[in-house]
């Protein structure tokens, strides 16, 4: 008997375990599911096997005991019914290689990484599917307004799962939702995975804002027209308008500018007062994907044609040398007489 | 030659002196105007006239010399080339009416008064062209992110001036606009006051779940929601959706929701205790819009059929005892699977 219940455990695998990955573990540990944590550094995988913790990347906090990290791909894959891949934009195309051939064909494949590959464009989805040797439309993206921070400490959180195939987002649903972690499902991947990437450059932005000490209605204006730049790029690559309004847009958009749990806003406002990029890159443990988002956005609306203007000033204080300030001060606008507001 | 000097000066009139209308008196006053700031409080007129401060409302913030507070509405109208409308929705009205006989028929009439009129459930546009006798067309309603402690320090802020008159719009925009203070158009005079209404009722639950101890991710899908419901309103009324996604809808919104500037959002935190309302409200210097707002919002989602979740709760929490964290976890919703996000 023993035997048999062990056999119908529900697995799941988590790649890789940074703060997102490692809290989207404990999401689904809590629902039942035997996860297993993928990591390549031995120390970390010791740590959460042997004391619960990840306190790399979220101190303080314990992990449910069956979360067992591994650093063995083949290992972490065997039986799973769902992988997440969560790995940084620019390690998405590597670990999907190292993990195709221990994918089996029914596990369902989701992830949560926010981002463009750098120098494709491609998004996301489109890597894994290719890596993976799937149809695009058969994967899942997780996205929304949620700080790995409070999610590990079951605070309640509202995502969307988007994906081409119902079947696949609500397979992505049952699996993650709970009553602190409520999902909705989804259909429109590109609106979802384009308004998940922008949203660090504007919260880049809104840290400088800060940072430069502008108030709270210099923050809401910038915030304002990044869900318009967001909504551009989005229309010509494809997007349902309609998702910038929802969680994936507006909402992930206002908790990562707003929030000091950011470290996309971390960043922007070490920048503000004159701090290299390399140093504020060194001072943060984690990724900082607005910065690497910016040069792929960047691209993408030269492209397609399509202004970004808080991009474009990102840009320049990032890799050209513009001072914050001014590039904060571009933004606000010289003095324009008769200018209708510019949304869409 | 001075006499002639002196009859070409500019004149403005802003009534009441309130933090919002002070602000913005201060503002006029920048641009050159000689700012007539009409206040009931001889009190408070003495103040600003000797000591250059609204120390009630605006603390710590000195007024432009030419700001002159009077408790003469003749005198305050005479001459006016615009005149600003910024009394609290519960009197407007009554503020209309006595100004009524003074207003020249050339003196542009402004408004920036967020909520409707508690019984009529009018707009305040409408209010105010009742009470004039002019066309709602030549009416001009001021809104978008504007915290009044910001503006008077000159802060960067955006807002936007919506008139049926393109005309009208454009000599607000004109009168109020400087290197600090953005003021773009929009013709949308019915979304932008339906969402400077509204927005106050999701600013004050907002605070209800920030005094409640739930996170930023809750509060972010909050606002998202929020935005939903304002949309939803503002669609039967006959407002531009677009307008939503500017200025007035979400830029307003997130600065209302997520900064400590917000009265509206301090009386939702306060209330999250379990502190009386009336205590509140007592507490609070100024009228918090969001609880007059909340019953008038009540009744047009009933007479409109609009379904309004957040304010639903918000109105079980303020007048019917319900249990602030009762009507939180109401909005974060129960456990439900299959469900799509519901947007717009």
């Amino acid at each position: 008997m023993s035997g048999n219940e062990t056999s119908e455990l529900r697995r799941a695998a988590v790649l890789v375990a940074g703060s997102w990955g490692t809290a989207l573990a404990s999401v689904l540990a809590v629902n039942g599911f035997q996860v297993s944590l993928w990591t390549r550094n031995e120390e970390q995988a010791n740590e959460i096997n042997t004391k619960h913790q990840n306190s790399k990347y979220l101190p303080d906090n314990s992990l449910p005991e069956n979360v067992i990290a591994t650093t063995n791909l083949a290992e972490a894959l065997s039986g799973a019914e769902i992988a997440l891949f969560v790995a940084p934009s620019g390690a998405m195309r590597q670990v999907a290689q190292a993990a195709a051939p221990f994918l089996a064909p029914e596990t369902l494949c989701v992830h949560a990484t926010k981002g463009f590959e750098e120098h494709t464009l491609k998004r996301m989805s489109t890597v894994l599917a290719e890596e993976l040797g799937r149809p695009a439309s058969s994967i899942v993206v997780l996205s929304g307004p949620s700080h790995a921070e409070e999610v590990i400490r079951k605070q309640p959180t509202t995502v969307v799962v988007a994906s081409e195939s119902l079947a696949a987002a609500e397979q992505a649903q049952d699996a993650l939702i709970n009553g602190a972690f409520r999902v909705y499902t989804n259909n429109d991947v590109v609106g979802v995975e384009v308004a998940g990437a922008i949203k660090n450059i504007i919260a880049l932005g809104a840290g400088l804002s800060d940072g430069l000490g502008f108030g709270d209605n210099a923050k809401a204006a910038l915030l304002t027209r990044g869900l318009t730049e967001i909504g551009r790029l989005g229309a010509v690559m494809g997007a349902n308008p309609m998702t910038f309004a929802g969680l994936a847009g507006v909402g992930d958009l206002v908790a990562t500018g707003t929030s000091k749990h950011s470290r996309n806003w971390r960043a922007g406002y070490m920048l503000a007062d004159g701090t290299p990029l390399e140093v504020v890159l060194e001072k943060m443990v984690m990724v900082v994907e607005g910065v690497r988002t910016t040069r792929a956005a960047r691209e993408l609306s030269k492209q397609f044609e399509v202004e970004m203007p808080i991009t474009a000033q990102l840009y320049a204080v990032l890799f050209e040398g513009k001072s914050p300030k001014e590039a904060v001060e571009s933004l606000m606008g010289r003095l324009k007489t008769h200018e209708i507001e510019p949304i869409g």
